[in-house]
């Protein structure tokens, strides 16, 4: 049976081009059938990437058939997962999030988890010398995801490891990382085409702190301003997207990505507090901004207090 | 502060070596300050090989502080380690059972689970030529590692990968394995030392199957006739460690590793059940022979039904 290798829901680059990347692998260099799927459509910057580097869109999937052997890759939280996940016969999991526990395994398998910026930096690792045989577009999928998930190095969950991994690739790709960034970039920001709610739910993952329960929603762009301009109509949606996730309230950063800041939208005393306590920021209007904040992992989510 | 690197409670050799192992790796090849660390006292097989390679036994503990920086081996399952284990800074995990979830970090970290017999033989390839450096005590902990959980390579969980590192050791080392396998399987033979109580406690874990709890019980000897001849008083022990334990019923298995074979007691119709349900064993008598059965991980628990 062929296994089936994807990433999380609302798939970005990392978790659209690690599944194609690690099913070259299977298929090719270890002799095991595998195709690459999505639990969702790619965002616009993973959409970019698969364009350009001519990859083909993998499938989208909802749920996995019992039994189907499947690599999960870019996460380990079976609520970023298909609910039918456990049913399924999980062979690895490749990784770079924390451990969140729930996903059960019914043997001993291959995990590979490591404190990286990207999923793709540990697969050039685990691939070695046997990447040689791949195509370009595996490559550029490799250098896209790294891209992607440091800012341009910029994000400080950037270790050396992702740094030197992806000059080695752009150099042999012959790429010009600053300005294909900035095409990823601008791809990223392109969101003319979703809705308020869609824009809330693209990034988003959910935590609890001290019972209140917050959807905790990240836009990364380079446009900072066309997102703001939107202002008042995110913010009235913020209540509907809440009551119909099941939230208390949604956090809305808007990370400039080439500025290395975050923009925080307040639409009510809850998110005000949450700004001081978390960010000590004093807040005056219904946004505010926040320096050197550009990372849920490492300041947001571990910041945040209400 | 001080790493805290330990296996699972009950240790056999794999977790009192392993943790030795990766201490040693810590500290003198990686200068983080590391100590092994034990949740109980080693079996008579690991207490031979600590005394054989002139290594320290392991401080005992039975929790851990708040924020102690922990690696942890030979185990993913928090029923095995300290109550207070997800209060712990866990480091990494280097284990090679299926993860049973449970376990969470406070960041992503390093993780690495493979399908092999044993921890150690995951260690050799994580250290790779830096295992040059080690003292002799370090590899003879490996060695003997890989050869206790394989039973000298009888086991099926026995891997192409866990017997070519133990052929290396043992030829650098000038050991001959059958000579020391058989002296190491004499000393996990020798449980006179141990009460009933002890015997039944002593390599246990405890699963569920369709709403009867066990506790799944292995003596790996080669001297089943020692453990035979005291089947009365264990299997009047029986019901008292299951009441103490909250299980409904212990199975107790003698694995003859030189015989490669189980011996199954059988005081009561459930087990007798189980033992027709899962190996298709006719019981005729108090005891049963299950030919070729070794691994509790490969043979017993795939099986069990009730």
């Amino acid at each position: 049976m062929t296994t089936r290798v994807f990433g999380h829901k609302s798939p970005d680059t990392d978790s659209t081009g690690s599944p194609i990347i690690w099913a070259w692998y299977l298929t090719e260099i270890k002799g095991e059938a595998a195709t690459p799927a999505l639990l969702g459509e790619p965002n616009t910057e993973a959409a970019f990437v698969l364009d350009r580097w001519n990859l083909d869109k993998p499938e989208i999937i909802s749920s996995v058939a019992a039994d189907t052997p499947v690599v999960i890759v870019d996460t380990n939280n079976p609520a970023e997962l298909p609910a039918d996940i456990n049913d399924a016969d999980i062979r690895a999991i490749i990784d770079h999030h924390k451990l969140v526990g729930g996903l059960e395994t019914k043997g001993p398998i291959d995990i590979r988890i490591e404190p990286l910026a990207c999923t793709a930096t540990i697969m050039y690792k685990m691939i070695g010398s046997d990447l040689a045989r791949a195509p370009e577009g595996v490559k550029g999928a490799m250098l896209s995801c790294i891209l992607s998930d440091t800012l341009e190095f910029r994000s400080p969950t950037t270790t050396a490891e992702d740094k030197a991994v992806a000059h080695a690739l752009a150099d042999e790709l012959g790429v010009d990382i600053a300005s294909y960034a900035a095409e990823m970039f601008a791809a990223k920001s392109d969101v003319s085409a979703f809705s308020d709610a869609e824009l809330l739910r693209m990034d988003s993952k959910e935590y609890a702190i001290d019972g209140t329960k917050f959807r905790v929603s990240v836009l990364e762009t380079t446009s900072p301003a066309t997102v703001l301009s939107r202002k008042e109509s995110l913010m009235e949606t913020m209540p509907k997207v809440a009551s119909e996730d099941g939230v208390d309230q949604v956090l809305l950063f808007v990370v400039d990505i080439l500025n290395e800041e975050a923009t925080l939208f307040v639409p009510n005393d809850l998110v005000s507090q949450v700004a001081k306590k978390s960010f000590d920021a004093d807040v005056t209007g219904d946004t505010v901004v926040l320096p050197g904040v550009v990372s849920r992992k490492k300041q947001i989510i571990p910041n945040l207090k209400v």
